[in-house]
């Protein structure tokens, strides 16, 4: 089964407590919304506690389970990231009622839409977060802000329904290009920089890859964009004039 | 303990799973709330499953218990009843933001403000819901409509902490590269992929051209992004490996 279009899917990256994937599933069926992945859960899966709090939430018979964020995230063309905080990265901040009006209207656009929800011992990291268009927070309180994973769930799937009405303000790009293309995009960059030596020191490297992926994911590319870019990496990375003198062979 | 005047006190009726007290009393305190009121819990107290799920929270320890309803909402001046449904009595029904809205006018009004909720099994009974001055309603969807007591709580904790002046609308990139630092980078980027020769046929240069300019553009780059993005360039357009041999040297 695929992620319904008409509202939004809801991905949980490595959640933990079967407990709260189960409290996730049921709270999703209360607000109407019925796309759950899972995103290598901690537990063996059927887990008998995620059950047991569903209680008998259809969206938790239909869970799609995968093993990495790659796979969960590679059907959507737009995502967003809920977080406790901003993270510094250059991305739009909204609150989770501004967040679900933008993702109806993402939506009636034709955007297919995925919210992502870290696990419970440090929520998102920042590999993930660096997918995602807009990062959502919640106004917790700072002295006491865990929040419950299966309560994040439940705020965000009652403000998507309390949000119905809400007006549709929402400039698409046609043809957005699926996250699958997009990793594969960052990755043949990212290999040909690697390479050409660009990633120094080393343990700048993952910083490095999350501020450039970042920058890209901000442009929201179509396909043919994607594929664009694409042969330029490749055309700058077999050296100069090789790109022409293959083609003129 | 009484409760606080600056916000709203949460009142338990009844309520039966000490894991749903404990999530309550750990939400509350996420979302600033400090007051929580259990009438007649179903089981012993102090309930070790609500310690457990409470995570610390401080609600918790502070929690005031009380023998009956009566005794619950004596020390309020206004109360607002959660359920699922309106109930057909004659009393103003609202949503959670503006049930949540009222309550903020009414403590800064001078109120005492109490929120009700119902136990597991079936909610506030018309006893309770009569005594209240509003009623708030959530908006589940009636194919699935059974809201965990755990949740509903978050869901109006939230609420009172979202009505809390509603910032933050959009958190623009900051420091967007200037247009000459853009064109810099077109340029750099452009030069490079002609000598690669990745431009063919000739023809259709300019519109490849643009056509990049215009992914580039979409996403907003801020100065940083656009030297880093340069860097790379220049990276893949030395040849593979050859920044690397030129750093070691």
């Amino acid at each position: 089964m695929t992620q319904s279009n008409a509202a939004p899917s809801f991905i949980l990256v490595h959640p933990q407590l079967g407990e709260n994937i189960g409290a996730a599933a049921r709270v999703m069926a209360n607000f109407g919304l019925a796309d759950l992945v899972l995103v290598a859960p901690r537990d063996e899966w059927p887990n008998p506690k995620a059950v047991s709090m569903a209680v008998g939430s259809p969206v938790l018979d239909n869970a799609r389970l995968v093993d990495d964020l790659t796979a969960g995230v590679g059907g959507f063309t737009r995502l967003y990231a809920t977080t406790a905080r901003p993270r510094g990265m250059e991305k739009p901040v909204m609150t989770a009622r501004e967040g679900m009006a933008d993702v109806r209207a993402a939506i009636a656009a034709g955007e297919k839409v995925g919210v992502l929800f870290g696990g419970e011992k440090g929520g998102l990291l920042n590999d993930a977060v660096a997918l995602a268009d807009v990062i959502i927070t919640l106004p917790v309180d700072r002295s006491f802000s865990s929040l419950n994973l299966g309560q994040a769930v439940g705020i965000a799937a009652y403000e998507w329904m309390a949000e119905e009405g809400a007006p549709a303000v929402f400039d698409p790009v046609s043809d957005v290009a699926s996250r699958f293309d997009l990793e594969g995009m960052f990755e043949h960059f990212e290999a040909e920089l690697e390479r050409a030596g660009f990633f120094y020191p080393p343990d700048k490297t993952p910083l490095m890859v999350q501020n450039l992926r970042t920058a890209f994911v901000r442009g929201r590319w179509t396909t043919q964009e994607v594929r664009t870019f694409r042969g330029c990496v490749k055309a700058l990375a077999m050296g100069r004039g090789k790109a022409r003198t293959l083609r003129d062979k």
